[in-house]
């Protein structure tokens, strides 16, 4: 990768993460880094795990999220935001304006599972459905902006959001020490490029290494050939990963991270079983795609010093305890 | 209860808990107390949770187990132990006697999960199996003992096993700082009494509370009538707790817990669920037991400071696993 083939300029680095550390304090919480004897036995590594499915929402979205609408100015707070996803970031800006009193609006296609509509609704957010298309579903954002005067609070392409996703990964420096790697889940690259500018501002000899599917492999692709390789609908369980890299997270992903690795979806199960069964910790399928190729060996870190975030713990357990209702009550 | 109904007296003391917590400090896990502010709202208390889940074999088992297994003298040691259980003391008293070079068997009845007897065989202990009853049961012990020379470990009815079971309660109130109630699980009693002689040592005026399904309400009918009133073979989803109180336990219990409480399986559920889901934790359903009433506000410690230990982490998800390959590979 030349610097030359990024696309746009990267307007935030070290001054801009450690404003966002101080913005979050009173809001987001200090997640625990979780270190298992097991893990480190099957990994051939000291592994450091930054453990964001404790994040508010359960997931590190809330940080990007929060970090966006606290730098609103009065009139567009007033106004209100608006952006798309049935996912994780949904959640977390509906929450993070509830909390600031800040109207959200969040557009999702009718056909998203409604467990997700309710939890969106629950944080208090309006949810505004369309037809389950790109167009549609951006001429409705279009459309509320239009309108109403919203700002869109998009959940990986933009600064303020990938300068709060940042945060993690610097905690996770403060509270792990020196460390050789840090490993992070890709899907749009909020989360790897707010990680990658943290991690090389503070210490620019540890390795960043994305993860991503190997069904959802857009990234690798995008760093192979220079330019945004777009994934189609790419049917992985990692539902959080199935996004394309974003335009902003791109030029930050092809500056500063060392590479891009994937995960089967057999990998993927295998690293999500030994999380619930032996670490005990409730992450989704997003990430146990870090901890497979550290589980795996296939990262060429024995002996080292590896963080890795676990993203997200927003997983439907409902057809689990359905089971066990109908065996016990 | 008059302390004149106990069947026993009590020999096991702070000095005792002390010098287990010391003899431990090489071997068990300080596990975390975890907090939650979605947890405090729903119970209307400050709640600390100590997480017996991430200890060593995912249970306050291996405190106990390894208490016993270091105070035994060298010939002893040699010829080594034997227990009868197809749950978490199985696999703590292997894991324990692996660390120390002591040869363990664990009688199981032949009728118990395949899952189970491989996670104790591969802690490397020796399984003989009998038939499913506690005639065979006792006479494979017996057995086991009159010909090796081994020594019986009991899984509670065993004071150096209570003993190591106090100190969880000993370091939560290290880490959680004053409490006004102690909640914990009840079946064999191991946990519950060594709560109660570490609590009522250092904070006389804390309760001690002990929660047990409905179903397997045994140690509530024994307090009310004085004496042992076993359970059958209770149906409940919380199979750590089907068991009766032991003699040594129930020792303790008549003289130092202020009440027992109960859970409903629906309770039990919705606990389980809202740890998983919303805490992000991997809890068994036994642990699930005490965060029902807590989260039903049943105990009427609104605005207290709640200390609740969970006991374990080890459930079958197996069947969920499965699902989700079916659906993905």
């Amino acid at each position: 990768m030349s610097i030359e083939a990024a696309p746009a300029a990267v307007p935030i680095g070290e001054p801009q993460i450690r404003e966002a550390v101080e913005r979050l304090k009173p809001w987001a919480r200090v997640t625990p880094v979780m270190t298992s004897r097991t893990l480190d036995e099957r990994a051939g590594s000291s592994v450091f795990l930054k453990c964001e499915n404790l994040q508010r929402v359960g997931a590190f979205k809330f940080r990007g999220a929060m970090n966006a609408l606290l730098q609103l100015d009065d009139a567009s707070k007033a106004a209100g935001v608006v952006t798309h996803s049935s996912g994780n970031h949904a959640q977390a800006l509906a929450l993070a304006g509830k909390l600031l009193a800040i109207p959200v609006t969040v557009v999702m296609p009718r056909t998203a599972p409604e467990i997700k509509k309710a939890a969106t609704a629950g944080y208090g957010a309006s949810i505004r459905l369309c037809e389950p298309t790109l167009a549609a579903r951006e001429a409705a954002v279009a459309d509320e902006i239009a309108r109403k005067g919203l700002t869109l609070v998009h959940p990986f392409d933009d600064w303020n959001v990938i300068a709060g996703q940042a945060t993690a990964a610097w905690e996770l420096l403060d509270q792990a020490g020196p460390l050789d790697a840090v490993i992070v889940p890709v899907g749009g690259g909020g989360l790897i490029a707010g990680t990658a500018l943290a991690v090389k501002a503070r210490s620019p000899q540890t390795l960043v290494i994305g993860v991503e599917p190997e069904r959802a492999d857009d990234a690798r692709r995008s760093l192979a050939s220079g330019r945004i390789e777009p994934s189609g609908d790419p049917r992985t369980i990692a539902d959080g990963l199935r996004t394309s890299l974003g335009a902003r997270p791109f030029a930050v992903v092809s500056r500063r991270v060392d590479r891009i690795e994937t995960a089967s979806e057999a990998g993927i199960l295998d690293a999500l079983r030994f999380l619930w069964e032996r670490l005990k910790i409730v992450v989704e399928p997003s990430s146990a795609v870090v901890v497979a190729p550290i589980l795996e060996r296939r990262l060429d870190l024995q002996g080292r010093r590896i963080g890795a975030v676990l993203s997200g713990g927003n997983v439907d357990v409902g057809p689990f305890f359905q089971t066990l209702a109908a065996q016990w009550l």
